[in-house]
């Protein structure tokens, strides 16, 4: 097994080849990964069956050994993820801006790679994959730090990667995968500031924070939405029913579902009733403010409910008077993810636009679209929270950064 | 005295206030502030003396201590330096993409501030306005912590800004100073994640290893270079002298200047008498290599020559047999900041813009104009020298992050 400062500098090593690689070259790469991956099914699989018996064993949860679970319809899933990567639109290389300058020179600021990635995710081995995928088209090399409970898929998926790598003459260590499962190489990977540009945790809010608070390395954070939706005195209240049921329950368990509701005084008393029936179909449960409580019967909602991403049937509900407030309670509250308003107000909706704090907010549109897919970016490496480098969903073009290249006649200064 | 907390509190109260003020109205705050620095200089030269007797008292080195100085020129030139940014295209609004999406809502992307921006920095003052005038410009609130040699100057200065935005009808938190100077003060100031959305040093190497080992803000790097100049086997040497004289001793003390020579084997014999002649003028310690001894009279360089920024009247001498081996030395030593080649042959020049890993790369330019008003920028807070969001010279639109609005008519997923 290779230390993390080898594995650091075989990254270093490769990053150089990887990032000289042409489009073309790029594509037959990740062709051929995808094509090892098919071929290689059985073998993955069975490294697999190791993990999900070790899971087992342990009494894991059983939907987190859904999410652990690799078979030939996954692993098709993971090869098709890699073709539409080759279907996207190479960044590297493109001229952003090109100025000439008085003093004779021309200087063109162009896109490059970051160089390293360093990624630390939990349990879904097809992370691996995926994330090679995005890294490598957009000419980076990683560095994958993956959960212990899907050690021996991650690794499988891994060789196998490297194996195809080779197969068309690209330096393999494009992708390395660290092995070690204690806690202390976790440490040490997060302070690889000389071999490293930038590190990206995807997982849950404590993985992410003990990133962001140990990390050396330039962090992007990814992932926690505490998602509000606020009904406006002007909305449509048949619009906001059906945002908002399909916001809290088409799928619980994301960044980009709503977990609060803020409601204008106005409309409480007509819209509550109408969401605890809607509601009925899927047993969420409210937990309302004082207002809340006196038009439905619901649970009392904490300052700590208007904080929490339940990620799970609950809602809060806090009522108020007006558009301002709605936005300085969001603002408070939120997690700078996704924020929506239902209203048919313009000129309310602009302000909400404008004065909300978050990566991505809407007008009559469900948060649920927080989403590479869905913004048109044809794959996504995580949603950004903060507001460096990038925010929000992140594609190819997140993965990149830019240099000035200076072309003169000896001029000096 | 304010606790940290309390700072935070009322930067991002003041936050959602300046992100809302009109181009106009930030121009005529600037204004404001421009003409008070002026008309109570009295004030803050009697201010600065504090700082200046108590820096003698200190020993302070002479270069520190005029550094440290305020006169009318100076202060006349910070006011200066302020009515040129009011002269900046103000970036906030700026719509940056707009695009429609095949689910009906249409996705703008569009340029806003970035929120409370920190600044760390030494012992200049001026810093102080300048970098208040940048963040404000750019939409920001700004939390500064300047030295403590600097303290009764920035106080002064921060007084004089906070009354004239007052007088504007502008909150004045708009610019905060911590003004406590104990060590632990700063490490809680690195760590006001909750407030402060991003935190720039401005300083030495040693101030800015800890901001980036201590903070858990996102920081944005700036500052050291240890910068190369490359003399290929295919240079114009007249260039070259001229080149390498001027981005050695035009200014030793900044971090554009530069600090080691990489030479083709094949020029060595020509060039490396040549710029000995040159450099008696100044006083230019070489450290050469073996190859370098055997062409000139010099002190052997070592390893730790390589890696280090001198800012000094001292140079380093590698000497290479290609280009390759000149590429490798750079990427190896080097702190990603500027580097030059100075060459007749474009095929080798292109490999070294490409392949050299730096925020700017230069053809036969001297590495010294790796600078915002060089660049054109306008105005500079810094010159990053990392990846992630800004590389290179930082201007107005490095202060700032985007937002999507995406603006339906119900749609859910």
């Amino acid at each position: 097994m290779l230390s993390l400062t080898e594995m650091g500098q075989r990254a270093c090593t490769s990053k150089y080849e990887v990032q000289k690689l042409t489009t073309a070259k790029k594509n037959e790469a990740l062709t051929a990964v995808a094509k090892a991956l098919v071929e290689e099914q059985d073998f993955i699989i069975e490294a697999n069956a190791i993990d999900i018996e070790t899971g087992k064993k342990k009494g894991m949860h059983p939907g987190l050994l859904d999410r652990l679970l690799l078979n030939a319809d996954r692993i098709k899933g993971m090869a098709e993820g890699l073709m539409q990567v080759v279907d996207l639109e190479d960044p590297i290389g493109e001229v952003l801006e090109t100025f000439e300058r008085p003093q004779g020179f021309v200087i063109e600021k162009r896109r490059v790679p970051l160089g390293v990635i360093g990624i630390i995710y939990e349990s879904r081995p097809n992370v691996t994959a995926d994330a090679f995928g995005l890294c490598f088209k957009s000419g980076n090399a990683v560095i994958l730090k993956g959960g212990s409970d899907a050690l021996n898929s991650n690794k499988a998926i891994t060789q196998v990667i490297r194996k195809a790598l080779k197969s068309v003459s690209v330096n393999e260590d494009a992708i390395q995968l660290i092995e070690a499962t204690d806690r202390a190489v976790t440490q040490e990977f997060m302070k690889m500031k000389e071999y490293v540009d930038v590190l990206i945790p995807r997982g849950g809010a404590g993985l992410i924070r003990s990133v962001v608070e140990n990390s050396t390395i330039p962090v992007i954070e990814t992932g926690t939405g505490n998602c509000h939706i606020y009904v406006d005195e002007y909305a449509d209240l048949d619009k906001a029913v059906a945002i908002i049921f399909n916001a809290k329950t088409q799928r619980i368990g994301v960044c980009n579902a709503c977990e609060s509701l803020v409601v204008h005084e106005k409309v409480s008393k007509d819209l509550m009733p109408r969401l605890v029936e809607s509601f009925r179909e899927k047993n969420v449960l409210i937990r309302g403010d004082e207002a809340t409580q006196s038009v439905i019967s619901c649970e009392p909602a904490t300052e700590e409910d208007y904080a929490k991403e339940y990620l799970d049937y609950i809602i809060s509900v806090k009522t108020v008077k007006n558009a301002d407030e709605a936005i300085a309670h969001i603002n408070k509250y939120n997690t700078k993810h996704s924020e929506a308003i239902i209203t048919e107000n313009k000129e309310v909706a602009e302000k909400f636009l404008n004065e909300v704090d978050a990566a991505c907010v809407y007008h009559n549109v469900s948060t649920r679209f927080t989403d590479g897919f869905e913004f048109g970016l044809g794959a996504e490496i995580g949603i950004s929270t903060q507001k460096l480098h990038a925010r929000g969903p992140m594609g190819l073009k997140e993965l990149t950064s830019y240099k000035f290249a200076v072309r003169g006649d000896g001029q000096v200064r």
